[in-house]
């Protein structure tokens, strides 16, 4: 079997074995130098914590484990493809390569968002379900300010 | 002052009280019942996390405290327009209301990749950055029927 193929069985096995703990039907492992360096699985109702899906619990094990919030040396294994906020998770991560099983089609099937989040990003604000309200933009404009002249910084 | 600046204001001071820590200039607070019941702050490079964006953390928070991953009577106050993570992550903690002070624009004067990251989930996926592959999608298909056949399930 391709390594690829291998490493998405995990993912797999990661999310069957989740649904039988409770939880929702997604694994995902991140993969680095030919190892699997972190393993997730989706934590949302076990953990009361709406974040937890399983890529970005699995990205938050790695860059814990490397100490560095920039995976761009990983490869990531996703048991379906990564809703909208995994996706951006794995931008802000920078990790270049995504494998995935399932689509945001077959997690709409299954009852999931992916789908609906995915168009609601690209809708304008005024549009979207959720009420969206820009206020006090000049309090902003100082922070930004303050964040330039800032010498030590660390840039991400 | 309306209330509603007033936790912006909040928001604000977290953002700019991070930057003297080393941290990034993003603040947000979650706000219930007329209460901020959780503050965050941008956690990325403190934390070794690319996913402790402000709003993420606040979430996070709020949950743990509410004990429930759904956030639907809650407003949140960001310093910044929410970056498609952030703003997803609303989506699936159900904040139905949303406040911000800067935009994507400020942020990405600032170097930030907010817009970037918007302008990529909206292309298709062979014309990303990141380099996305759809392998084994019959191993998804087993996970998901699964869940379907699940009884006890908690969905979200």
């Amino acid at each position: 079997m391709k390594k690829e193929e291998e490493f998405m069985k995990r993912a797999i096995e990661l999310a069957a074995e989740n649904i039988e703990q409770g939880g929702g039907p997604f694994g995902a492992v991140i993969v680095r130098n030919g190892k699997i360096i972190a393993e997730g699985s989706n934590r949302v109702t076990h953990d009361h914590d709406p974040t937890a899906h399983a890529e970005v619990v699995a990205i938050r094990k790695a860059a814990k484990e490397l100490k560095n919030f920039k995976l761009d040396d990983c490869e990531i294994y996703a048991s379906c493809e990564p809703c909208p906020m995994c996706l951006s998770a794995i931008y802000w991560s920078r990790i270049p390569v995504v494998y995935f099983s399932g689509d945001r089609h077959d997690a709409e099937a299954a009852g999931f968002d992916d789908s609906k989040i995915y168009e609601q990003l690209q809708i304008s604000s005024d549009k979207r379900d959720i009420r969206m309200t820009q206020i006090v933009p000049q309090l902003s404009k100082e922070v930004f300010e303050k964040w330039s002249e800032q010498g030590d910084k660390t840039e991400y």
